[in-house]
């Protein structure tokens, strides 16, 4: 166990790190993921370390210096999508994140502490906060630091500069002051000065932070509201991975995989006392789990799986009934951290580097929250056969609960150019109203010719066509450049505004992984390759 | 010549390109730079080919497989900056850009159509537009052509990445339908209907066109108000290259060089009479032209020299003096002119791959637009020596005139913890008002320690410090890795907002960099180093 829970307060939550490595940050994920669904009550958390030096990026360093460049380019991936969910929780969840350094935070271990809402650091002489990176690695402060530090903590721009080429970091009065912590205090106050913080919080003494939301649970009675998150179960063959509603298929030979979502079973429960018992046996978090799990998997595993065909198996009815319990329900704790989640999972799948196609036939149900598949794929193929029925349906869960990182809804992203159209294909001029419809928004269906006109899928070839078409667009796609492509989908994917966290996927990330590759990085003279060495780096000075 | 100009029409203009290459961008950025300063009448521009498939990115495609890598960023960044000075042209002095695809346009000759406002392509059975980047050359249309495929045009993402990936292109209708041309003609009336749309526009009878700011000139009784813009006066040895106002000294032993712009003569005149006969003599235009011609030096053939520092020579007085005439006469379109190129050279030394430092020292004159300079630097470093008199100062320029790719000004970029610090600097709380304010916003001016109180500087060494403190500094930065530095200086330069420009320079040609060091790019067996050989490229299929 690299990570420690610890809950010491009655509504304060403690995270003591081992060391900072990859192995940490999928505990990390972890702990904080279960810490939403597990303990609601939690207003505060504290994420400090185990051993004086822990927050440092030792482990990190030697991992990076020695993993292939696609596992580099995946942990930084995974380690931002961490921090964001983090961020996403304080945002939304009105929890607070205090970064309590109780030693050199520094590297991967700061740039943890700048994903949090506070950071306070020992001043005991010794312990700084650094990014040393650039100065002694030859790469950047990469997940998610040199743009937290001037677009989170708005350090002036030639500050950020000086500290990210600074290896020894800044201690103390000189950190705060240029906003790189918010305090400092001396080792024999320091445990007490974090616990008044929380204490702060927790009893909403602290005007500065904005109160919980109505929404957010307070245990009642000191009674706990959480539920578990038990495993997921999982079957696997040489050519499957099979989840509970999730269902993976490797075609490796043609370098594609079949994703498949299906839908809940139709008698799920309307309440939220029903919903609360059945925990994360309930469709819309085990479904979403799994689906993360098994983009996580597809990441780590199967690189040469290039092509994810997504693919939905029944009733557009029943997932359209569950969309309808999420929002007439969405401000209950439960509610929100289950949208949440499946709006987090569906931001991995915006980021992952496969190419997407959606596969629309008879007895799919891309409808809803899962209509965001469709709405995530690089394309959508509809078949396009009057004798059979076949339909997508919009609910009200496609109207800003699942945003990606931009901020938008794929809606919106999709229709940058005619916003106006939006709002057609959600409230009007759908072909039948779903006849469950109950909430605010009804359900909007669209047959394959509807759906084409909506613009809501790619191509919608004839049942003559449609093999051969899904066929050859699979082996067109397969044959491309993974680069080209990875580097396109990046750009595509992400049209409209720019967000803090579009930043570090698209500007910060991508010139990592420039860098990731550079002789000067990763060549027998390079400095990670060279770091802890008795061998010195030796650089090709020529700027490009 | 690779570009033919052509003034055919009343207040029209014709860009006939030859080839579509490095040549074509060099003199197309001198065309367009012209354009503006000797034809201010002009109201549309039309881009053509002079041969059938001239549009293609043919020539383009040779150099980039056989040029270094740090060639092809270099490349297309200015290729970037090109069409970003097209955009700027047509945004700011009203006019319209008009791309007549005669021939098919493709790759980097259909990057430039979307830089233009307006594409018309020829319906000759034949003609397509096309990005074939992806799948012929495993490479990204990474001069603006992914981002403005979906940013500017606004093209539906899941048609973006099916354009993308068709090496063929689409023609006619579907082109059309698509959003990726405006529209299309039968070759028996194309040029006719060119010819109509740029009478439209000239004489103001498309209501959809925005019609010219007051500001913009119409020629006055057929009277050509142009100023004719000569070629810079250069004299170079070894160690410097030296133009009228500007000056490179180059320590290469040492990785740097010092770049001084020198304060214009006191006698500058007012009126703007004079400023026209003055013409490119005038010391902004002059200026700002040599600082432009030596940023594009330095990228292209001083590779090594990492760090430049950034001195001014000159009377704050006489700088304040030439803001004070600029913004009394933003209004008239010369003195537009000349502030959006102020801007535009200043965005390319943001732009630039090389450390920047501001070296304040007693004879300095960072004062209104120079003290630019010293906001775009990464660091500022400033005597504080009280017997001695040093002044850095703002003036009305610093208000918004410069902005950078970002939207922002260099203080809100600066500021972005404090805005409300920017309207203190600009207009209050400042040591000693100018004898010479006049206009509406007095010129405000720092000593080394009000400046360096108001964040306008990062360092204020003693004069016993100063020499070893500067020494220290550019020997500590020259001896980083030149790629992260690079990275680094990407990331922190462009805190705040992003736009299309900015997502070209950040998301987009960081990937396109990665990809340009991928072996699926570059290697052997990669499609650029394959592009036209009998050998065909063989992919490592692994995503990355």
């Amino acid at each position: 166990m690299d990570v420690q829970e610890d809950q010491t307060l009655a509504e304060g939550y403690k995270l003591k790190l081992n060391s900072y490595d990859l192995g940490v940050d999928i505990e990390l994920a972890d702990a904080i993921q279960r810490l939403r669904f597990e303990h609601p009550e939690v207003r505060a958390v504290v994420i400090s370390s185990l051993k004086p030096r822990i927050f440092c990026a030792g482990a990190n360093i030697y991992m990076l210096g020695t993993s292939s460049h696609a596992f580099k380019v995946n942990f930084c991936k995974f380690t931002n999508e961490t921090r964001c969910a983090l961020e996403d929780d304080s945002r939304h969840s009105g929890r607070r994140y205090i970064a309590a350094l109780n030693g050199t935070a520094s590297g991967g271990g700061y740039e943890l502490a700048i994903a949090c809402d506070e950071i306070y650091l020992v001043d005991d002489g010794n312990s700084a906060v650094s990014l040393p990176e650039v100065p002694l690695l030859g790469v950047l402060p990469g997940t998610g630091g040199l743009t937290r530090l001037v677009d989170k903590r708005k350090v002036r721009r030639d500050r950020a500069d000086v500290f990210s080429t600074l290896a020894e970091g800044l201690k103390g009065k000189r950190a705060k002051d240029w906003g790189l912590i918010d305090d400092t205090f001396p080792t024999s106050k320091f445990q007490e000065a974090v616990d008044e913080r929380v204490a702060q919080i927790v009893h909403g003494r602290d005007s500065n932070v904005a109160q919980p939301s109505p929404f957010i649970p307070l245990a009642e009675g000191g009674k706990k509201s959480g539920i578990k998150l038990n495993p997921l179960e999982i079957n696997s063959t040489d050519d499957t991975r099979e989840y509970k509603y999730v269902a993976l298929k490797f075609h490796r030979e043609k370098r594609y995989a079949d994703l498949t979502v299906r839908a809940p079973e139709s008698d799920l429960p309307n309440s939220l006392d029903e919903i609360q018992s059945l925990g994360d046996a309930y469709w819309p978090l085990r479904a979403y789990r799994e689906l993360d799990d098994a983009l996580l998997y597809l990441r780590v595993n199967e690189p040469e799986i290039g092509l994810v065909c997504l693919r939905t198996e029944g009733s557009v009815d029943d997932v359209l009934a569950v969309d309808q319990t999420l929002a007439a329900n969405r401000d209950h704790w439960l509610i929100r951290e289950i949208i949440l989640h499946m709006a987090r999972v569906l931001r991995r799948l915006d980021l992952t580097a496969r190419s997407f196609f959606a596969i629309i036939e008879p007895g799919s149900c891309f409808a809803g929250n899962l209509l965001e598949l469709a709405l995530a794929s690089d394309r959508g193929y509809m078949l396009n056969n009057p004798d059979e029925k076949l339909e997508i349906a919009t609910g009200e869960l496609n109207a800003g609960a699942l945003p990606m990182s931009n901020g938008f809804t794929r809606l919106q992203s999709r229709f940058l150019a005619e916003p106006e159209r939006i709002d057609e294909i959600l409230n009007g001029n759908a072909q039948h109203e779903s006849p469950r419809t109950a909430g605010k928004m009804p359900a909007r269906r669209y047959d394959t010719e509807a759906a084409e006109e909506a613009g809501l899928i790619t191509f919608a070839p004839d049942d003559l066509d449609w093999e051969d078409e899904i066929r050859m667009a699979i082996e067109e796609r397969t044959s491309l450049s993974p680069d080209a492509l990875t580097g396109m989908e990046a750009s595509l994917r992400f049209a409209g505004p720019e967000t803090m966290d579009t930043k570090i996927y698209g500007r910060l990330t991508a010139w990592q992984n420039w860098i990731f590759q550079r002789p000067n990085a990763v060549g027998p003279n390079g400095a990670l390759t060279n770091y802890g060495k008795p061998t010195k780096a030796r650089f090709d000075y020529k700027r490009t």
